[in-house]
């Protein structure tokens, strides 16, 4: 597990983040700031003993790593990675079978949130990215959650095509999102699911590919290539999320 | 109809407007770069005479908009609006019944070009935008199309209530997206359908809301509020799509 400094930036994500029970050390606030998500904030703060700021805009942008604070940072101790069988235990304890995502190099920060916000709304139980090369729990990730890091895990691993070879043996079936897949509405994916998605340019790798169970795609009607890797992520997973209530 | 100069930076981006027919003016590409997808922007550029321009990689992060132009900058006489009547006449073309986005204020330029994507992927005949406020079709929009504003048309509306209450009496139904709406699988979004999704923070408008026939949500499992605006559109777009491939 590692942990890594943090700032958290923007009103929903501090919120959410005292909503979640996270550990504000600080906070930066902008000085004559008093609207309402504001003043939310500011109660937490107090409920919680952490200390207040009032700094101008120049310091609050000079802070940012976002550039978009709308008015507050927060130092965390941050985000800690969770390991895979938290993911699994996360699923045990609801009583669901398992729905993991597992990102295969997403690289950018933007669609690396947007896809743990997803998995969170698509009722996942935990996200796996890989070491190398992918992009990593930042504060633009933070941000692009919603504050979905809060409450999803996200575990990072060596070696993916290995951590699905184990999970498989753990009765889990893995999906793999491409274009020259099945057509994701005649694929069964109501059992414990592992659902890839690869990286933008480059799609799923040969060697985590040779690992899924299933192929799958989403009907193309267009002329270009393929969805945004975080808009593909929404469409595959609410297909589970479609499957599994029909079942239910 | 409004014109604007345009740069469209990154290789797939310009692969692609070559491929559409659209005129480039002039290419600016990174000196000494020749892997294979540059190779085939060079070709394209031989084949319609656009003047190439071989620079170093300052020059083009100075030009650069996006900070993203992957070595590869082309200035075209830029997109186009089309007309609301366009997307109708577009439908028409195809013998389909009209399916159109809606975007009621969507400020995030990367937001605007992620749906405008999903929107030509998902088989839609046009998007549309209100002038105030929303973004434009900038650099950052086309770039993060992908593509698709070479083919999908792209509306902009003074009022967008008025424009909906006059599709109304053209047939069409539209379907405004809301959490508290019922779930999309059991409202019948088949036929001649505008998909309208909201801003980012305040979802759609009243006004707006008011004008429309159906409220439809996603099934929400998790946690936190809200989808990001572009994923929402896709899993709102693509259940559209599956319920007329049902249909069909």
């Amino acid at each position: 597990m590692a942990y890594q400094e943090l700032t958290i930036e923007g009103r929903n994500a501090v919120i959410e983040a005292y909503r979640s029970g996270k550990t504000i050390d600080k906070l930066y606030i902008l000085d004559g700031c008093q609207d309402g998500p504001m003043m939310t904030i500011r109660r937490e703060a107090k409920k919680h003993d952490t200390i207040m700021r009032f700094v101008d805009k120049e310091r609050l942008d000079q802070m940012s790593e976002t550039g978009k604070h709308q008015g507050v940072i927060a130092i965390a101790a941050a985000y800690e990675y969770a390991s895979v069988d938290d993911i699994l235990e996360n699923a045990r304890k609801k009583g669901e079978a398992p729905f993991i995502y597992l990102l295969d190099n997403i690289e950018d920060p933007h669609n690396l949130g947007a896809i743990i916000r997803t998995a969170n709304l698509s009722g996942a139980h935990g996200v796996i990215i890989p070491k190398n090369r992918a992009a990593g729990l930042t504060a633009t990730v933070a941000r692009t959650s919603a504050g979905a890091l809060n409450y999803t895990p996200v575990a990072k691993v060596t070696n993916l095509a290995q951590t699905i070879e184990s999970l498989k043996k753990e009765g889990m079936w893995f999906a793999c999102a491409d274009m020259d897949g099945d057509v994701m509405y005649d694929v069964n994916l109501t059992g414990p699911i592992g659902l890839v998605i690869g990286n933008e340019g480059e799609g799923v790798g040969r060697l985590v590919k040779e690992k899924c169970d299933y192929v799958v795609s989403i009907p193309m009607k267009g002329d270009i290539d393929s969805l945004n890797a975080s808009v593909a992520a929404g469409v595959l997973g609410f297909e589970i999320v479609r499957q599994r209530m029909k079942k239910g």
